[in-house]
This record gives C-alpha cells, sequence and structure tokens, in this order.
C-alpha cells in the first residue's frame, strides 16, 4: 500500500525520501535524523568527491603493489587525506606481507605458427628462469578435466587450460574460472607439467593478460603460472585445432624473496560517535592494488566511497551517535593480510562491530541490499530500504549476506553485515589488468553508489539499532 | 510505390530478391541472371568462408608487417588459396619498399608523479637511441596549437598533443585526428622539440596504443615519434593539471635500414569474364598489415570477402562476362606501395578497369552504397540498388565517391568506383592495435558484406554496363 502511494509521489528520489519522513512508518529515525539523511544523499549525489578522490589516488600515487613504492605512497596519501577531509581520529596497524616480484614475461608460439602471445605472471609464481622453457602444450577445456588426467601423463608439458568466462550481472562466472588460475599449477604439477598457462579469468576481448593470486599446495613441486589474453587463449584454441604438437616458449622472472619482509600498513580513521563511542559501524574497502593499470576500479572506487562517505557525514551539524570507523585494508590482493591483521589486533572488540559494509567489486550501480543481521533488527533495516527503493535497490529475501572481501573475515567472526551488490557486467572486463584505469570509473554510478554508503553509514550509526540481535 | 509495395512483402532478403525478379523494372539482368543473384546471394549469406580465410591468414600467418616472415608467409598464402579456389589465374606483382624495424619502447613519467606509461613507435619514426631521451612535456591540445606555437619556443622539449578522435558511424572523427600523427613530428621539430608524443588515434579506452605511419618533411630535423594509450594520455593531462613541468622518459629503438630493400608483392587472382575478358571488375584489400595484433580487421576482413566473392562466383555454372579481378595490393600501411605499382604496371589498361570496389574499412554492417561512376550508368545502378536495399544498404545522393584506401589511386586515374560504407562505429577501437584480432571480427556482419559484394562485382561483370559512361 506505502510503496504503491510512495511510487506514485515519486518525481526524484530526494524527493521520496523527505516525502518518507511525514509518513509515520519512520519508526527507527526521527523527523531530524530523517533530514539529515535527506541532506546526506542530496550532498553525495551532486558531490564529485569520491571521484576526485580516485582521481587523486591513481594520478598521485598510481598502483599499489604489496611492496612497491605505490604501497607506500598510498598509506601517506590515505592519512594525509583522511585527516583534511575532517576525520577526527585517523591511524595505521602494521601488516606484515612478502614482495613478490612480478619480473619480466615472454610468451610465444614456436610451431605450428610463430605467434607472440600476450601473457601475465601470476602473483606468487615462481620463474621459469632466464633461459624460459619450452614445451609442447597440453590442452585441456577445464580445471576438472585436467584433474582427470593420469599421473605423469604431462611429463614435459606446458599444460593449458582454455576455459572462458562468463559474464554475469553478479560476477559469479568468477567462481567457475578462478580455480584453473589459483590451483591449477599445483595440479598439473602433480600430472608432470613443467608450467601451466590458462586462459585470463576475465570477459573481454582485449589484448590485455588478467593477473592475481595463485598458491602452491605444499608438498607438490613449483612449477611457473600465467595467464594469457582471451584473443590470444582462441589463437592457441585455433592452432591446436589443426596440430596436436603446439610448442610453446614460456619466460617468467618473477620471484619472492623470502628474506625480505615487506613492511605494509592498515590505515583507519574514525568520526567519532557522540553518545557510543565504543560502537563501531564499520566500512571498508582495500587500498592495495595489482601492479598493473593504477586500481582505480580495484579498489579505488572503494577507497573513494568510504573516504567520501564519512566526510559527508562529518559536515553534519552533529556526530552521528555511534562511531563510523573506515578500514583501508593492505595487502587484500595477495591473501587478505591486512584482513587478517585487523582480526589479531581487534579480535576481543568484535562485539563492538555492531554492524559493517565492504565495498570491493564492480563499477556499475546498486541495485541489491543483502543482510546478514539479527534476525530482530531486519524489521529497522527494512526501514533504511524504503530510504533506498526509490533509489532502484531491492533487498534480497535471504539474511545470510556476508561482506565482501576483507571484511568477510569480520562477517565470519560475527559481525552483522551487508553486502550492497552492484551491477558488475563489466567489472571482470578490467579487474587485474593494464586496463584498470580512471576511465572506467562510472561516474554516475559513483554518486549513486556514494549516496547509498553515505546514508547506510550515517542510519546504522545513528539509529542505535542492534544488528546483532 | 514499388518500394513501399516490396517492402510490405519482405520476409527475408532472400525473399524480395526472388520476387524483384518478377517485377519488370529489371531490365539490366535477364530472368536467369537475376536466379544467379539470388543464388550468390543465399550462398554467400549461408557461407562462412570469408570467417575462414580469415581466421586462416591470422592463425597461420599473423601479422603481416613490410619485410616481414609474415608478409612474405601472406603472399604464399594468398596464391595458394586463390588457387584452391577455383580462381582462372593466379599471378603476383612484386613491389619493392623499405623494412622500417619497430624496436622496442619504454616511455615512463619521471616526475611529479612517476608512471609507467603504454606507448608504441609510430611506422617510419627514428629512435632516440638506446639511452632514450628525457625532458618536460610541452601539452597542446590539438596540433593547430602546436602550429600556432612560435619557432624556438620547444627547445629540448617533448611535445604533447592530447586531442581526442571522436567517434562515428563513418569514422570521419579520424580526419580531424590523424594529422597530428603524419606530420606533428616535423612541425614540432621545427619549434624545436627533441621528440613528439600523441593521444592515440582511436576511439577505445584500452591501455594499447595505436600506431599507424607518419611522415617526416624533407628540410626538417627528424625527432622520434609516438603514441600513448588513451588512458595514459588521461593520466598525462592529470598530471599536467597538477604541475607545469611534468618530466618525461621515452625511448625508441625504432630505425629504417636504407641500405635494405624490401622485396614484397600484390597478389592478383581472376575469375576470367566469358565474354570480355580484357574488361576488368576490380575488386580489392590489402594482404599486410601493421605488425601489431593479426590484422584480421585491418585488412584481413577485406582479403576474406573479396576471396570468398570471387569463389562464389566461380562456382556458377558459366563464368560472367567480364573477368573479375581480386587484387590484394602490397604495403598500404606504410604508403600504399602495391597500389602505386599497381598503376605504373596496369596505367595502359586503366580505361579497361570497367568498376572498382575496395574493403578497408569497418566491422559493421554495410549500410550504403556510394557512387562514383558515369552519369548514363546510374540508371543501372539504381537497378542493383534494389537488389540490396531490402538487405537495409541505402544510395548515396551525390555520385563523387572514390572507392578506399589502395584503389582510390584507380579512382583517381578515372575508373569509375563504388564505396560500400559500412558501420564504422567499432573500428577505431582496433585500428592498428594489439586489440586486431580474430574475435573482432562480427561474423554476422562479415555474412551480409560478403554478400554484397558477390552480388556487386557478379552484377558489374554479368550486366555490360558500361559504367565509365
Amino acid at each position: 500500500m506505502f510503496k504503491l502511494s510512495l511510487n506514485n509521489m515519486i518525481k526524484s528520489a530526494v524527493f521520496s525520501i523527505a516525502c518518507l519522513s511525514h509518513f509515520s512508518f519512520a519508526d527507527v529515525l526521527n523527523e531530524t535524523e530523517v533530514k539529515h539523511l535527506t541532506d546526506l544523499q542530496k550532498t553525495s549525489l551532486n558531490s564529485d568527491l569520491s571521484y576526485q578522490l580516485i582521481e587523486s589516488l591513481t594520478t598521485e600515487v598510481g598502483h599499489r603493489l604489496v611492496g612497491s613504492e605505490g604501497d607506500k605512497k598510498s598509506i601517506t596519501w590515505a592519512v594525509d587525506k583522511m585527516r583534511s577531509l575532517g576525520f577526527d581520529k585517523v591511524w595505521t596497524e602494521k601488516v606484515t606481507g612478502t614482495y613478490w616480484h612480478r619480473g619480466d614475461v615472454e610468451a610465444k608460439v614456436l610451431s605450428p605458427y610463430p605467434h607472440k602471445v600476450v601473457a601475465i605472471a601470476l602473483g606468487g609464481s615462481i620463474g621459469t628462469g632466464e633461459d624460459g622453457l619450452t614445451a609442447n602444450l597440453a590442452h585441456f577445456e577445464t580445471l576438472k578435466d585436467l584433474e582427470a588426467a593420469p599421473d605423469n601423463s604431462l611429463n614435459g608439458k606446458i599444460v593449458f587450460i582454455s576455459y572462458r568466462m562468463e559474464r554475469h550481472i553478479d560476477g559469479n562466472g568468477y567462481d567457475a574460472a578462478v580455480g584453473a588460475r589459483v590451483s591449477g599449477a599445483s595440479i598439473a604439477a602433480q600430472k608432470g607439467a613443467s608450467a601451466i598457462i590458462i586462459r585470463s579469468v576475465g570477459t573481454d576481448n582485449n589484448r590485455l593478460a588478467h593477473t592475481g593470486v595463485m598458491r602452491y599446495k605444499d608438498d607438490v613441486k613449483k612449477i611457473p603460472a600465467a595467464t594469457i589474453s582471451n584473443p590470444d587463449a582462441d589463437m592457441l584454441v585455433n592452432q591446436l585445432k589443426r596440430s596436436n604438437s603446439v610448442e610453446f616458449y614460456l619466460k617468467l622472472t618473477s620471484h619472492t624473496d623470502p628474506k625480505v619482509s615487506v613492511k605494509t600498513a592498515n590505515v583507519i580513521g574514525e568520526i567519532t560517535g557522540s553518545e557510543f563511542p565504543d560502537e563501531i559501524v564499520s566500512i571498508g574497502a582495500h587500498l592495495d592494488s595489482w601492479d598493473v593499470g593504477t586500481g582505480a576500479v580495484d579498489d579505488g572506487i572503494g577507497v573513494g566511497m568510504m573516504m567520501a562517505a564519512a566526510h559527508h557525514i562529518s559536515r553534519l551539524p552533529e556526530r552521528p551517535k555511534r562511531t563510523i570507523r573506515v578500514i583501508l585494508f593492505a595487502a587484500e590482493e595477495v591473501g587478505l593480510l591486512g584482513a587478517k591483521q585487523y582480526m589479531e589486533v581487534h579480535k576481543d572488540e568484535m562485539n563492538k562491530h555492531i554492524i559493517g559494509a565492504e565495498w570491493d567489486f564492480g563499477v556499475g550501480p546498486i541495485y541489491e541490499m543483502r543482510t546478514g543481521v539479527g534476525v530482530k533488527s531486519l524489521s529497522a533495516l527494512n526501514e533504511f530500504a524504503e530510504y533506498i527503493k526509490p533509489m532502484g535497490v531491492a533487498v534480497s529475501k535471504t539474511n545470510t549476506a556476508k561482506a565482501q572481501s576483507d571484511m568477510r573475515l569480520l562477517s565470519e567472526a560475527g559481525m552483522p553485515s551487508i553486502n550492497f551488490a552492484p551491477d558488475g557486467t563489466l567489472y571482470f572486463d578490467y579487474h587485474h589488468t593494464e586496463n584498470d584505469t580512471l576511465d572506467k570509473v562510472d561516474a554516475k554510478a559513483l554518486k549513486h553508489n556514494t549516496a547509498i554508503y553515505t546514508m547506510f553509514a550515517y542510519f546504522a550509526a545513528q539509529s542505535g539499532v542492534d544488528f546483532r540481535k
């Protein structure tokens, strides 16, 4: 009923919220608070602060691979920005990792039809040595096919997995594809292979390969692992249609130096709560990136959105009741090192993390709010849902959501969580490639999404709802 | 009138043509000939021969830079394919050129914010020497702005032109952008600059730079010339917003060896005319490509279409009256060397070139036939236009068209010409980049376009219309 009459009244999302405050359903926020929510929505929909932050980060810092100069600079950048944006507290928490060196890559088909191949080392891969290695390809369409190969059947071969990731709005093609990237090397090695190349885990047709983390099993020989671009994978498949014997050359000089310990840091900033300063509404993103592109999408967008959201709230006449904590995690890409460290440092105050949400996916607009909160607090969240419904955001029917990426660890430790699902149709065109640059940021969607996080953080911090119950 | 009743009758393009033969407007072709035209349309719309040829060329040969192994292989490839496809005569005509070596490229911003930059040498550029060169950027938004700079005002600077090409269906943004690529180096050198980088002449946002030919003025010092990718150009503009002093490093090891003469060849194949074998309907494309990508779009599509069109016609019960000559030009990319040589060899038989059309643009479907023929033959061409109108092809109102690329030289020497204009919206996303690969070929549009060239060649060869009058 209400929804129908509301829909009829909508002239704009902002107008709709203004109207909501005159209805009596608003049990959680009072009239002043609804006005603040409306103001925050207006402000963030009209502000390009999050875009400016992403531009600043990607122009002045660039990529932020753990242990790189950019990684170090980004910590200073984030601390300075948070201070200038009016955060009440800003600090860093040390995170330690290892520095993996990408080195150089060279890949080509030697026969039957010589071609250069666009390839990239997977994060964590060992190298081939300076001379590279030459071997015939053993082609598998899927990781499962590779798993089914007999032991020793691939001795001296380079495994090639040609599985192509599917494009979906929620990015769910990633799960079916990423196994080959993460686990393929050790499985291939168990069968005797000397290296592995896989079709990039990406939905684009660009001559750019997608990097990403891979893992070696402890008890299996390590072999070099790389991805190749989608057009190059097509070309290999076309060669394999013509010949059973495709000779391939791969050189990677990537390596990890076990003696070198890299220091990086989580950067944390707070808008301190006026009534319950020890109750934390956490919003997060990761500050590190791969060393290809400038990490504009992954996860510059998250960094810009979270900082802008907190800033907008800091400009209200008074601080919300609870503390809003922006956590910019270190070393997400190489294995959630910052998140693990955060859990270690803050394990005793997990019960003070009232609710949290991260941003580490998508370039398009948020279309669904997925909840993972105490059942009793769902009705209060439904009030919040009414505020963002006119912006085109639905609510999930299930209540099992975890926060994205780093904050999944906090969710798993019991933190009530929201996953704001954006249109991720294009995300895996750019993900972990040289194409992850500022121009891929959708400025309009960014405003929409920043508004939603701003409103969410304010609602959660001001309402006093206990999302744990 | 006719058009209205025809439109009502259309179920499919093929059906429409079948219908046409029952109308009496068909003054040029008789009933049997219209049936052959219909059959050719059906055959080519249902055949993937042109796609198979492009797959074969790009897989088995790869890129075809003048003087490269691929260039040599492509000549053998084309001769063999023409023979196996049933051409009556196949031969090559020698073309001589110089071999420009791309060498390596390295580009980066040194300060204020260090970044690597994706760059590519322009075809014909000299190198910087192995040590590269370091200089501050002098930024111009357009070539015109550079032209207005005072002499000696750019001493020791690297010129950066940031003009961005516009996207249009007919690719007309190219003309406004390409001047900086072709002429920018010598104009910059005249003002004292030590090198020039320009934003890629391309409509994409990929981290891939677009190469292409450039020219030095004879009396001006030669300086190195490169393009950078669109996202990198954006990044430079953002640095220049923050600082007047952007220090840039450029290394190119490209060079031309004036002592080495490269031999390549035009490849020519004919379906010999049954009545007027010395009257030539010429359809063409260029066989060479740049050394980035595999030249699938530029101009593998043209190669595949022309060879397939002639093959389809060769399968008719009898040869058309006139000869259909497929000309695969050499060395188009480096300055129409093959076309110039063709003009030299065939200058005395230009009046026997009854009509011609090339394909060297676009990946989308043909939407317009542009004529440049004798006025008296326009009515006959209008009959042909009725056959392709149901396929969505309009006719230009003007009669001043030249053939594309190489064949423009033949047009300028008096050959009646057709320019079939395709949807070129996406063409300059791929043009002269690593992204020019098989996956960019639109298989559906390719069938549509192959059908139109097949029908055109048959119509022109069989009708006996003198397009010169």
